[in-house]
């Protein structure tokens, strides 16, 4: 790439693709477009001195790493931005509420704002986790693609709309690890009669491969795993899996996360709190939750391998890498749940079609661009 | 991951891990933590009734798609965002002033903002490439880690200060393509006499290969190109490669851009007129800039695949794939350039070593996690 000259965009081509209007965006087109300059001069909203005291509740720990933490900055970024017009309260899980009844109390309109991830509401919503991460779906920088330039966030917001609410973007963990395991793993037929706490789509996976998901809340696991109540358990990746403690009482930690491969993370409004509000407040809103989307997960890619090397040295973590044979029947078990979940739920069917379709075009880019700069570099 | 309960957080590590003080970012504790208090009472900017009308200098020519397209939305996330308190007019290269002129106006104050890519300045500053990219270097969402939370802004803005400016990343390409040949490229020895228009550090690492860079205008490529002025070009990827033509005159377009891996555009800002803003504003400014980033991304990722099929299917372009041993002799003049170049200038020997502990460092992770992911689902 390199800086051009006005002149040689001059085609025809070239002309019909400036006047694209981007998804989910209004685009203001510098020149003299009668469409853009009528949504110029609708747009400055007036600021009135009204003050917004709003709440967010949280599926997160009070302050927890990276996650509560985002949140904690997103109110500070907004208030900064509104001049102090919008103060927002951070409340983490067991603050006000327990963190699995956030989207209830957002949906009520009890508090304006929830993070979490859209997986958390499988049961009010099955198309739900699509707009976080199914297994052997695709990664962070191709959620995004999908959610703002593909359609994705259209579909979640028609979901999420049954509920009153509002979702954007938030946050993304990346790729996660597949978990800490008491036993080896060396064939597919080593899931069998594995207990194994691990929630959501993967679960159900899990089930097709003979092993037996354990529900275990977050307090509970460390525990459960160390007296042999369960094998295995994934949690996030190096970083937040270290402050768990689970090197000192797993034997293996397996890569890849092919359960959840780049989980976003999201926000979500009161709806109609949301649109009641002047658009200058909608949009430092909106804007937040992006800054934030890409803070979150620059900020576990920067500190994953600090705390995997960490593991690996002192506390000799024994890192191991799933066979392409195990994955390979793993990721066959998904597509089957991914199909019963399609058939079972018409809203699921309408959602897997568009991520699917956007994941093999945005796969087969890939393998001419992201897949080749990881085989050339490491 | 899953939710997790309060209780599950209650140890010594995480408590600690919850002070962190993000990089570049105030952290508001939502607890009882004396400085984030005294901070947040700080922070709220008193709004005033100064209207800021501000110019944006590009180096894209006027609308450019993606480029120019997200100069203009963040001028309307601005505008939108500040209640019409900030109106900021974009300008393409050539409308105020020719584009690689934007850093001087920028930095004498003739405008307020410029949008453009670092690289553009290495005759000034020699360490800029590094906040774009560097052959064989990090890829977008590596860039945005090294940037966002590996110490990557603080570096670039420690360069820019001598110039009396501040910079913000704004935008990524993504991987790129390595460009349209007009003949094979089988081995490394055909490098040999090929005359090829592209930029750079590329340029330099074409040379140790026996190659010549030609230096041609945006506007005369597509000529050169057919007159066989030059026997190849690089651009960006499918998208706008499409725009240019290029798959109307070349034979082969190959893989991947080890020339480009990632580049990350930016906004810079006058120091002196930035500082000098309210601190709202000033939030606001760095928040678009940051939605834009991750919005730049995801609309190339989104829209390289269906021009990249395009051109396969309409045109038959001759879609190849750089061999291994070629790509690993052009990264062994890479790491030749990149030493001469910190060996001729201490501060781009400074950044070099930021970057360079941060790339191994995220290389390892990636080795469990972004290559795995490739090579599980491709």
């Amino acid at each position: 790439m390199a800086a051009v000259k006005q002149k040689a965009m001059k085609r025809k081509e070239f002309i019909q693709k400036g006047m694209i209007t981007a998804a989910g965006a209004t685009l203001l087109l510098s020149g003299c477009n009668t469409e853009s300059q009528k949504q110029g001069q609708e747009a400055p909203a007036v600021i009135t001195n009204k003050k917004y005291r709003w709440k967010m509740v949280t599926t997160w720990p009070p302050n927890f790493p990276v996650l509560g933490e985002g949140c904690n900055m997103f109110a500070d970024w907004v208030n900064n931005m509104s001049g102090g017009q919008m103060e927002i309260k951070v409340y983490g899980s067991g603050e006000l509420i327990p963190g699995l009844e956030c989207f209830d109390a957002v949906s009520s309109g009890a508090a304006e704002i929830g993070n979490g991830a859209s997986y958390y509401w499988t049961g009010k919503a099955p198309a739900a986790p699509f707009f976080t991460t199914v297994p052997f779906g695709m990664n962070a920088q191709q959620m995004n693609a999908w959610v703002y330039s593909g359609g994705g966030l259209q579909l979640w917001r028609e979901l999420y709309a049954n509920f009153g609410l509002i979702p954007f973007p938030g946050g993304n963990t990346g790729v996660q690890m597949a978990g800490w395991f008491n036993r080896e793993i060396n064939t597919i037929g080593d899931f069998k009669g594995l207990k194994m706490r691990i929630p959501g789509l993967g679960a159900k996976v899990l089930a097709k491969a003979g092993g037996t998901a354990i529900l275990s809340s977050g307090n509970e696991i460390f525990t459960n795993l160390e007296r042999g109540v369960i094998d295995a358990t994934e949690w996030i990746g190096p970083y937040h899996d270290y402050i768990m403690g689970f090197h000192k009482i797993a034997r293996y930690y397996y890569a890849p996360g092919w359960h959840e491969t780049g989980s976003m993370l999201e926000f979500f409004f009161n709806m109609k709190a949301f649109n009641e509000l002047p658009a200058h407040l909608q949009a430092i809103l909106e804007t937040a939750a992006a800054r934030l989307n890409i803070w979150v997960l620059s900020e576990f890619e920067a500190k994953n391998n600090e705390y995997l090397v960490k593991m690996m040295k002192e506390d000799k973590v024994d890192v191991r890498i799933f066979d392409r044979e195990i994955l390979k029947a793993l990721k066959k078990y998904t597509e089957e749940v991914l199909n019963e979940l399609a058939a079972s739920d018409p809203f699921s069917g309408k959602v897997y079609d568009s991520y699917l379709a956007f994941s093999e075009n945005i796969h087969n880019w890939a393998s001419f661009s992201e897949k080749l700069y990881y085989e050339m570099n490491l």
